[in-house]
């Protein structure tokens, strides 16, 4: 089944958890509903909603129980979007001005804070603490990455290994969630969640892989907002990192994102991504890429057999294939 | 039992909870556990956690038990701070430089979402869903408090029925439910965690519009910041509403706020200060605030007779007749 098809047999499900989204952070307040709905209207691929609706068919599939995984897990996926785009100093995301832009940091903030909350109300309508838990522990992790991030910044010593563990905390741990809690929602057997856990694990890595090389090497119309929009807030990201182990290209490099760092005010990083395009980076990422997908398919095998494991395995292959 | 008796009584139960804020906070990413342990080294009145003890003691009281209700509102508390004064632009609080003023905005927000999440995690150890859902539900209404305050920011003609809806938000209800959550854990009859929500509920609106006086009236050595701060950010506190109703200073003060607002940079309120000290505002709001704890005090009427009820009644009292 190709993706579209499978968003479009999902359709109907996918929209109850769309209007449970809405129904979560409207809220009495006009201001916080705009901010929160107009983030809700920019859209996204909702692949954490599609990864806990995909794996709630190991266990027993119930929509009802689902959707109050999907919903929280998503918005606290915008939630976090919201703050990142106050660090970010961003304007624009998925093609439309972020909330910071449109109104200012301040409510950028609560916002996000707002979206977390909600989220939280919504997950503990279940009766069951050990989701609770997994999922507030993944928070603390998500932050402890943002916060890797900032650390990071024009950090051009960074390893491999040290993005590895920032973007497994910032990216793969929720997707990893995603799949586990909803197995484990449906009371699915504990092999499945692991099984499903190991799945969005490495697909989660696989698409923050390719996330980055959408950055660098884009097409703005497709991916929403300016390539070299990592770069130019210092964030070193994996084709980056290989690029600086190119000969050929490393000292123009270094010296372009020590004036990228030292700009103040608007600046300009397209001869740093031009470069990165020109090294061995964009190859070595795109294989490491291939590798986490292959280790997401092959997590899969020990699933029973069935249209949702076809589905998820389609959906691994698209991450690290799309470009959008 | 005078007040600091009470808290050398139960020293050893806050030491406790103190420990494990300490331990919950800390992080394997340095700059993370700086920022947050230099917030908890601060120190402050731990109310949260006093009343979570005393209200325990309705129950069956387990100090492994209350520790998991305690260190999460206390942590909640301090996560709400760290974001407050990104807004507030504060660089002073309880006499110490802010996270912000400290590191920079960007880290005093993920640092509030850190420590907001650590607890979280403390508190899901509790197998009580019922308790999580609770405290989720007032992280909601406390942003959204947070929200009506950034939106009636140099609004002069807000009533005093905005003013009560966004401290009940912004700090009544943390209060509240930390007598409720306390009885709740350790197992205490319904009527008595109900009852202890009221005190609580009650006493959190003693304790803001105390803290709203203290802004204005207070020494700045004893409030640990430089009185005016709330008027100099546009927050219209009580004392004030009550004092633009005073024909005595109304105009004048009316002008002298437009001031503040209209000023780019530090701007002195001291001004504004004087008028609303020499208004009628400060009697009115103190008997407010006389007027919730004595509608705590009778909350605790249907409570047994007991030490925790005798030193809750003393907290009461003490909140609204502080100097700090």
């Amino acid at each position: 089944m190709k993706l579209m098809q499978l968003y479009a047999a999902m359709k109907s499900d996918l929209q109850a958890i769309e209007d449970d989204m809405a129904a979560a952070i409207t809220s009495e307040l006009p201001l916080l509903s705009e901010a929160s709905l107009h983030l809700l209207k920019a859209g996204g691929k909702r692949l954490r909603p599609v990864f806990v609706l995909l794996s709630g068919n190991f266990g027993n599939y119930s929509l009802e129980t689902l959707k109050r995984v999907a919903v929280p897990l998503e918005l606290i996926h915008m939630a976090t979007l919201v703050h990142d785009d106050v660090i970010d100093d961003a304007d624009i995301r998925r093609g439309q001005p972020t909330v910071k832009s449109k109104w200012d940091n301040r409510i950028a903030m609560y916002t996000g804070d707002y979206i977390y909350a909600k989220a939280l109300t919504v997950i503990t309508e279940l009766d069951k603490p050990r989701i609770h838990q997994i999922l507030s522990s993944a928070i603390v992790q998500m932050c402890i990455g943002e916060m890797e991030q900032i650390r990071d910044f024009f950090n051009v010593d960074q390893t491999v290994r040290t993005y590895m563990r920032r973007i497994r905390r910032k990216t793969a741990l929720l997707i990893a969630i995603s799949c586990q809690l909803g197995a484990m929602a449906t009371d699915a057997p504990d092999r499945f969640s692991h099984a499903l856990y190991r799945f969005g694990y490495n697909v989660g890595m696989a698409f923050q892989i390719t996330d980055d090389l959408l950055d660098v090497c884009g097409a703005e119309k497709a991916i929403g907002k300016p390539p070299g929009s990592d770069l130019r807030q210092g964030n070193i990201t994996l084709p980056v990192i290989y690029a600086l182990q190119d000969e050929r290209v490393r000292e123009e490099l270094l010296r372009e994102i020590t004036v990228i760092r030292d700009t103040e005010g608007p600046v300009n990083s397209s001869a740093a991504v031009k470069l990165v395009r020109s090294s061995q980076g964009i190859a070595m990422a795109e294989r490491l890429a291939d590798r986490y997908v292959a280790k997401a398919l092959q997590a899969l095998d020990t699933l029973p057999d069935q249209a949702a494991k076809r589905n998820l395995a389609e959906i691994a292959r698209f991450v690290a294939n799309r470009s959008y």
